[in-house]
């Protein structure tokens, strides 16, 4: 038996769309001489769906479109497709089971992560009942996601001494950074091992808000070795049969970092129907990484830019955002802001006084002016802003609200500092050569709000900072277990100070992709008013 | 038995100040005689602790602040409280039933709720075991808030037949418009009578990020009927020994939620700890509500209020924001945009060209220009940004981002228009006279961004959008349900669209008070990314 695992990208809400894409895709496989025909969870619907499954019509008119794939077919094929069902007023993640127009196996999801970046316990039921079926004279059950990824848990125990040949599990995993060698090849192996079956995984590609699928979809032999592996972050159809098969290979790492980011931006702006963004380049590292995914991601005709220098900015920075503009041939406009800052000083002198010595206001005032740029010019054209700062920017609060954390998505809001100079760095040594000028990646990072600013005026040096954030954002250490592992205490009092006291900015900025195992926006839900500081 | 339920207000994190409060009014109330003294749910470390839950060191602390209370207290009166606990690496949301230092009795909460604003699935195991103890000679059960909300659930049918005389619940019941009347009493009243027993209900009280808990913390007969109640809206300890009891009334409908939004507004901004918030005043009837509510909630020493005319501001909005700030004696600026708005004209002309109809770019240019210079004094002198979008505007899209959305707390967010009109009547007939100059009510609403601008240019009559975004928000009904209970199907099409395809400026708002079934924020989970419209 032929089986083929789709691994399609469908846009959360879409679903007529997303159903014709499901039945012309299956029709390629068919003709592909496919037997089993596999696609992944949610595939209908699009994940995370959130509360759209409490809508009242919304799982009726999911499974009204599955009708029509039964009645296209012939019986030759049997077709597994995810999607959300509603039984007596309950709704499940379920998988539909189709040959021909019956269908033969309907399986409700056991396991349902209600963890990170999930909510699928406030969405729907669990299921109860392993579904075991005979496709093409093969033993086969099926999973979704979460049931395979505990070999001690309730699915894979409930297909224990079942002597199954083949576990079909539908996926919508999303990526973060090594997951796919750290995690779930090593989870999905003893999975396959556990039952002694062949285990075929079919993951979703795409990205949605601030997650992105990675696809990797991958056949398991009974022994736990991969047999078979689709491209990461691009739409295929991974056919296997018997061995050899095709095997991708995973990408290197800082690659497989920016294919991700290349994808959640590219999604995110297509899925919304944006023509073109824009992109504020300051002439630093930050926005130049941003402007180089941008147009990796986009072409170069989808891409605008604009740089607006005040009294503060160097020659140097602003000479390299021309320069970047120019290697990549993007349009470029520029804004000087002086004007406009000294006439918002002189307005705000009359409550404050025409004495006052600069300080955060008036630097904030500049991110500010450039915001508010920018924001016309995307009302204006179209445009869809990309802001540029980074985790440690974002953890610490070192970024404006309404000034540069102005706009709608946020590419590298979950990439650390340290991480943006090895992205510019790999960049620029792929094919085609430099595209971020080397004084952006040698200058030391300046927000250049007022005369001779430098990042480590009021930060702790970033090979100091990202491992202090990873460990208190990302492994929830507290201060003292913190200590404990040697970081300086002043320092991480410090840290973990200014990461509290900036929740509200952050819960004022735009999604941006998730490439971490803990991620800012709903993976982390601390709340606001909030004294705890150990 | 004399019984105290101690209606407080804890700040959430703030756990050493938490457990300094628990104890002296646990001391109080002995004073006074109780022998039972109960506390509301999680009261140690305040409600919702999110993901505070999964730091490593959080219930830990909670826990070694608790022995303090063991310590000090004999062993007369029974003392219980509520605290997140860790058991074997697994987290409850926990009741500790002290006498003296001894720990007499450890009750973990068995339904978890995590749906609308509760995400506690994420955090918490579920408790398995019921508590049932002697105290001074009572039969008494202890029972965790949703315990009890669920007549059938297992944590009421754990009781059942087990004749308990007292059924002791801590609670931490987030406020909406109604809920006390509608929902609490008759639910509560049920598991009274079914378990035939007494039910002593401890609700908290305060505002915690857009919650609010309303306190009225009860006492049911084991006939279903009330025997006493404690105040809405503050601290409160509940005295019961026998009837006749106290017995507050509740509030009429319009002074509850006026005074849920003065306690959500007030916990905000005293929790986080600024002296000061500042509102900017156009003359419309939204800021004068919020300025009002203000006034009323901190003070008028601690309001500061701007207005900030441009050329479409008529002098009579511009009068009436004058008059309002006289008549509530707060200090006040004007700051007019007009040059602002021609500078970044002028600027902005370089790229669009002289000759540029005035658009919405145009529009939002000077509500961002407002929003610079709100934040400019925000930064320069401390002050809370308020600001002052309702409901039906947040839900319309109607708003422009970063220019009037630009602020720290969103008081009416959740506020229909035309709810604001009825509150805004309903304030100038209290005591102490008219607060909101009429002009503001009667004028009709409008942005004033363009020449004779109407909000009823741009959306249905309020009266009649309301109804549809309450039904289509709040009650999750499809447009088909929609046109068949009678709404006009282009009216309800051109809601739906604007209600979607503004997801992504909601998810930049600051937070406001909750006083609906269904507010946005945490409480509503859509996609940003989402082509779903039926």
């Amino acid at each position: 038996m032929k089986t083929a695992l789709i691994q399609m990208n469908p846009t959360v809400g879409a679903l007529a769309n997303n159903a014709d894409r499901i039945i012309s895709k299956a029709w390629e496989a068919f003709n592909a001489g496919a037997g089993l025909i596999v696609f992944p969870e949610l595939a209908l619907s699009g994940y995370p769906p959130e509360d759209l499954i409490l809508k009242d019509h919304f799982c009726g008119d999911c499974e009204a479109l599955l009708t029509r794939l039964g009645k296209e077919f012939p019986s030759e094929p049997v077709i597994v497709v995810g999607t959300p069902i509603s039984r007596e007023g309950k709704k499940y993640n379920a998988a539909l089971v189709f040959q021909g127009s019956e269908i033969i196996g309907e399986y409700r999801k056991m396991l349902l992560p209600n963890y990170g970046v999930f909510d699928e316990k406030r969405l729907f039921e669990a299921g109860s009942q392993p579904l075991i079926l005979d496709i093409h004279g093969k033993k086969a059950a099926v999973h979704i996601c979460e049931d395979s990824w505990a070999p001690s848990g309730k699915a894979v125990q409930s297909l224990e001494n079942r002597n199954i040949d083949l576990l079909i599990n539908l996926s919508a995993s999303p990526y973060h950074r090594g997951k796919l060698l750290n995690d779930r090849i090593n989870v999905l192996a003893e999975t396959a091992k556990k039952l002694k079956s062949t285990l075929l995984y079919c993951n979703l590609i795409g990205g949605q808000d601030e997650l992105v699928f990675d696809g990797a979809s991958m056949v398991f032999a009974p022994d736990g070795s991969r047999i078979a592996r689709a491209k990461q972050f691009e739409e295929d159809i991974l056919y296997f049969e018997e061995s050899p098969s095709r095997k991708e290979k995973p990408l290197p790492d800082l690659e497989e970092v920016y294919e991700a980011l290349k994808l959640g931006l590219r999604d995110y702006v297509n899925k919304i129907g944006f023509k073109r963004v824009v992109v504020a380049l300051s002439g630093g590292i930050d926005s130049a990484l941003v402007l180089a995914i941008a147009v990796d991601a986009l072409g170069k005709d989808r891409v605008a830019s604009v740089t607006m220098p005040s009294q503060y900015s160097s020659s140097g920075t602003l000479g390299d955002a021309h320069e970047m503009a120019k290697i990549l041939d993007i349009e470029f406009h520029e804004i000087p802001i002086k004007g406009l800052y000294n006439e918002f000083k002189g307005e705000l002198s009359k409550i404050w006084g025409k004495d006052k010595t600069p300080g955060l206001a008036e630097e904030n005032l500049q991110a500010r002016i450039r915001g508010n740029l920018i924001m016309a010019l995307s009302n204006e054209y179209g445009w869809l802003v990309l802001t540029t700062g980074n985790k440690s920017e974002m953890a610490m609060g070192y970024c404006t609200i309404y000034g540069d954390m102005a706009g709608g998505f946020a590419v590298i809001k979950d990439v650390p500092k340290t991480l943006v100079f090895e992205l510019c760095r790999w960049r620029n040594e792929q094919t085609g050569g430099i595209v971020i000028p080397p004084g952006i990646i040698e200058r030391p990072p300046s927000a250049e709000l007022r005369p001779d600013q430098k990042d480590s005026d009021s930060l702790p040096p970033y090979e100091e900072l990202d491992p202090i954030l990873e460990d208190y954002v990302e492994n929830d250490m507290g201060i003292s277990s913190l200590i404990e592992k040697g970081y300086d205490e002043t320092i991480v009092r410090r840290v973990v100070h200014a990461v509290e006291l900036s929740e509200y900015k952050r819960r004022q900025s735009p999604p941006g992709v998730k490439i971490t195992p803990k991620s800012f926006d709903r993976d982390r839900r601390i709340p606001i008013v909030n004294r705890y500081r150990n």
